[in-house]
């Protein structure tokens, strides 16, 4: 926990007392006293310090003060078959530290249907992995995540259509290809508002959108896309994005693809 | 696991009759019946394919059909600060399954001693997570491993010393400054065969070497390098390398920096 985070509503006049693991991470692990400062923000919000004024076992008072901007955010939107609840977990704890913005859980062929069902998949399960990666980060904005339980109506009708010279789409599949030929023909991406297409949303805010005019990564299930699916990504102007020949768990690729991505 | 790694030792004329938990993949996840071909490989051989001569509860018979070259290997080389154990193997897999050769895991200020004292950092736990990640991504050469348990003696005499022009040496550590700054000065790297300085081989094999004309990529505890050992990889030439101000668990850092570091 590199960040102390708290809710807007649990702010009375600055400051706010802690009674869970974050006074536990306060008192045991940092071992604070009255007076230390620490790294804090507000979900959603602006980030900065909070001011320890009381430690006791189970209860830790702060003082916030937060008015710095948090980091910016990656320009790249992930598209992730769901994978099985422990790799969801980490892989939503790692895109969020990384900084995306915008997470669309989709189904594939190849994605176990008890996945579904997972408590992970639960809004307070993704809201629970995607704060461990924003307190391991230093990051206070919370992705957007959106779960797209059937592939071809996501894939036909609320992708928006690519444009000419339109921002990047990668499709993740491992080639034979090295990566420098994989990526060679890729252009450049731009960035803007997206468009305003509904999804179903699960942090049940704002109408959620698929974004039309940010660059875009989509990594597949263990065992990979059939060729139905690479079909429909390359008719959406999805291009083949690898590492190369080696199968990457998802825990390893979407960082490395998604590091790769922000880099081109 | 994307392909079953034997052991030199293990064949007979061709054939090979598994009992653990190879001969459980094939015959309880891969399903598979005689006549099936699998990918298979020889550990720090070549690879090829297998073929299913028999199926039993706990006993899967299989020939090897093995002559092409395993796919080739990162070039840059990795030296890791030890993280807590179940970090350690997560990142051993990961570093082998990305195709790095060498490994050097070494104390800092910030590791915890009792990390030294963990089974995982046995030549055994460490060949098991290694082993994993080859199974993982298809390839049968294992990574070189070696422990250091002197910061200093490490970085001031068993690191040769760096060379103008010479290959990068690429210090992670979080900045305020973007990735594309951070890494604007950075040379491209050369690659050649090691230097032959010795150092604790954890393999057992032919003596280890600290490379001196590989790239290579430093990455330090939770908790970051103290001020003192960022001077002293300063003196042996590493730039300061990150992904920005995002603090990245070392399981997210070590695929993202050795994919960025992969593709300067």
């Amino acid at each position: 926990m590199n960040i102390i985070l708290v809710e807007h509503h649990e702010i009375t006049a600055d400051t706010i007392t802690l009674r869970d693991r974050r006074a536990e991470h306060i008192s045991r692990i940092l071992k604070s006293r009255p007076g230390d400062l620490l790294r804090a923000g507000i979900i959603d919000g602006p980030m900065g310090s909070a001011q320890v004024l009381a430690v006791a076992r189970r209860e830790v008072t702060i003082r916030l003060d937060c008015r710095q901007e948090p980091p910016a955010k990656a320009a790249t939107a992930l598209i992730l078959a769901i994978p099985r609840p422990i790799m969801l977990k980490r892989v939503l704890a790692q895109a969020a530290a990384m900084g995306v913005q915008r997470i669309m859980l989709i189904n594939a062929r190849r994605v176990e249907k008890s996945f579904f069902h997972s408590s992970q998949l639960s809004p307070a399960g993704i809201r629970a992995a995607l704060l461990q990666g924003l307190e391991q980060a230093g990051d206070t904005r919370l992705p957007e995540v959106t779960l797209h339980p059937r592939f071809r109506p996501f894939i036909e009708d609320q992708l928006p259509p690519p444009r000419p010279n339109g921002p990047l789409r990668l499709l993740a599949h491992p080639t034979k290809k090295p990566v420098e030929m994989a990526t060679a023909s890729l252009r450049q991406s731009e960035t803007g508002p997206d468009d305003p297409l509904p999804a179903g949303n699960l942090r049940g805010a704002a109408p959620a959108a698929v974004p039309a005019r940010r660059q875009m990564l989509a990594i597949g299930p263990e065992g990979g896309w059939v060729d139905f699916e690479i079909n429909c990504f390359a008719k959406q102007g999805f291009t083949p994005f690898s590492w190369g020949p080696r199968i990457l768990r998802v825990d390893t690729a979407v960082p490395v693809l998604l590091a790769l991505a922000e880099a081109l």
